[in-house]
């Protein structure tokens, strides 16, 4: 175990968006971060970035390498005291456009593996009587639409166990909270898929990092579980 | 195919309680139903109870066994016109209680099961413009809570499935419905459990079938997704 | 008191929608059926009709009002066994476009009038043991949008309402139920305000009384609070 | 109109909790506060306290009385830029224990009150493109018990005028968002009628207003309409 005085910020799920912001945002917090993602692009030109973190190989529907990724964590950074659980496709389609693999494939990332997370992090959390476990959710997380088979039922799977885990840890000094992300982020591919449209119709990673920043350090006696997020602009 | 004029009910999940309630209104309503279930106890009892009605073994967490019993259910008594999906296990216990395979399993019998099922059922109500799939959910469906981990989990990502299968069916006159059942099922072995309640704190199957039911026979211009259902004496 | 044996049904909120199909239905039912509105056109006619029913002046927003009326019921039919709620003005319109008079008046019409109608027959419902409050409401009794300032905070006001009666007086074998209405009902003005909609667009004012009918007739070990329903093609 | 350079928050409903609290944070963080409260005893004390506050008579659920009001808040210390919106009496008790007035005056200070302070504040944030509603809630603004006939309504009238708002005003660059908050806050009153519960089992008022001044610092492009907030031990 090291003896770094840096509290362990684990970011699950890096990509140019929402990932690398919620990193940049809890390495600017003095978080050692962690960044945990199936392939290596992304992560590791951040872990160059950014002073104190670490890039990691996990594929979070996988129990093995969940298991394996958090041990590597423990043993370079030491024990996790945030995690930013950004892992989630969106796989979208009817019913007849899905197959079964997708529909689980959807499924394993965002629900079963914040559960194998949730696994990895919780004892040490308890132990301390603290942590905090900040998911990034989306309108799926409460809405199933035409188009979000797969989506939307993974999403709601990620959820009620993140509501099953802030009901079962809250006394325990764990706040696990649920972003519910209704918008479209503000990457390279979206503007490219989206043209025309302005930059206030996107929503800034930076500025979910920030919500989920708040999250973390709001008092013990005032979590928030469950908090919505959507530019001004978007029709609701 | 065989010439058989009555409409076909497929009742997924027997078991003594809202399982055999639901095959025995729709065949009181006139249904041939098909009886599936992981193993031939209740449905095989219930078969030759019931006229008209047949047995069909299906493990609705396994793909190929879903297709087979679809395929058997067509070739012995037509396509289905209604689903009552009943499947459901309850998985109880926290986050250190529930290992990943637990995770999996009450995922697949509620989710992915009920995905299996639209699969094989959708088209050919589809081409008629007519059918229903009316869903037994529970209060886990919409409630995450700190002994739910695995279950209410399993449940969200059935609500959302039911949710998107809704939206994109209704204009072609499938009606998709789910019942949030937040209550106790009067049952020999909740009886047993419960050996101190008195009658009224149970929900009896046969209610239970009686909302089903009504909920196939609605007019289609005033359709109801989603109804909760609770024994009047429940506290909520 | 009359010595009637028939159940009395007060429908509250009579128009040639919704208000004369549940009038219908209940009488259809056995019920001796009372007909409240405001003004006497639709119900003086509809107690022509309906063998056994009688219309009563009720301004649903006066205490006064619901009083005397109540008062007259009981004592031309007897005390109520079910209630229809479908009072309620849609007042459309953003922030700037309704004045605080309007605010109030479509609370008066959509929640104060079903409180002062709850504490005119709780009492005799109670006592009996059994008894059933149906409400009407909308989608804007579960969401507001830029144009129900005053309308949905309205509806709010009397879902959550219903919500409160329905936890209280459930134990006490009365049924509260609210019926959630996501479409455009089937009228006259409906149809000539909208007149390239195909027939069906619209909510069919004798299927919103079958779904009241039937959560009326719902086993008390299985009772509906809330019921969504809307056309089958609308998008929701 | 006074050359102040200050931004101006108006918190509406001032006593020894939250309203003193968010008065205090908002004032830290530079606004000019305009303390509103129908009595003048805390909200006097509070002006003395906070450098640029200053304290106004104001009955809520009077149209003239809020008129006056904020006619008077944009005399002295300009347009409103933040509202804080913490009126909001809780009567208690089932349908028996609560008169019509008791009903009416509920929602007359949660629901039309927000309705009146809207319209005083809104033209000149519209017209700014800026500005923020922030509305405490309670657990009754999405939930009605059986002792909250009264209060739950108003409640849940409160919320969706809010959603209306936000709906309406948001691609105005107006956030409005409500905290829903689900405990028991730490006052006096409420320390002397729950003597044996511990620090950790109130909300603290510090930590709600931390939670107001986080929502008004949203960067516009991730705006939170709805945040619940409880004690981390808090069983829900």
């Amino acid at each position: 175990m090291p003896g770094t005085v840096k509290k362990v910020c684990a970011v699950v799920g890096i990509g140019p968006g929402n990932g690398a912001a919620l990193a940049r945002r809890f390495a600017a917090d003095g978080y050692a971060v962690a960044l945990l993602s199936r392939s290596d692009g992304a992560s590791a030109a951040l872990a160059q970035e950014l002073p104190g973190a670490k890039a990691f190989r996990c594929d979070v529907g996988d129990a093995a390498s969940v298991a394996a990724a958090f041990a590597a964590v423990r043993e370079s950074l030491g024990d996790v005291d945030v995690v930013a659980y950004n892992a989630g496709s969106g796989i979208f389609g009817g019913l007849h456009d899905v197959t079964a693999a997708d529909f689980e494939a959807a499924w394993r990332v965002n629900a079963l593996g914040l559960f194998l997370v949730a696994k990895e992090v919780v004892p040490a959390m308890s132990a301390k009587g603290s942590g905090a476990i900040v998911v990034i959710g989306a309108t799926a997380s409460v809405r199933g639409t035409a188009r979000s088979t797969a989506f939307a039922s993974a999403k709601g799977a990620q959820r009620l166990l993140c509501q099953s885990l802030a009901r079962q840890f809250g006394p325990e000094g764990i706040h696990v909270a649920l972003i519910v992300l209704d918008g479209i982020v503000d990457l390279p591919k979206t503007r490219q898929r989206l043209p025309d449209k302005p930059d206030d119709f996107f929503v800034k990673p930076a500025a979910v990092a920030e919500v989920a920043a708040a999250l973390v350090q709001q008092d013990r006696s005032a979590w928030t579980f469950e908090a919505d997020v959507r530019p001004f602009g978007e029709k609701w």
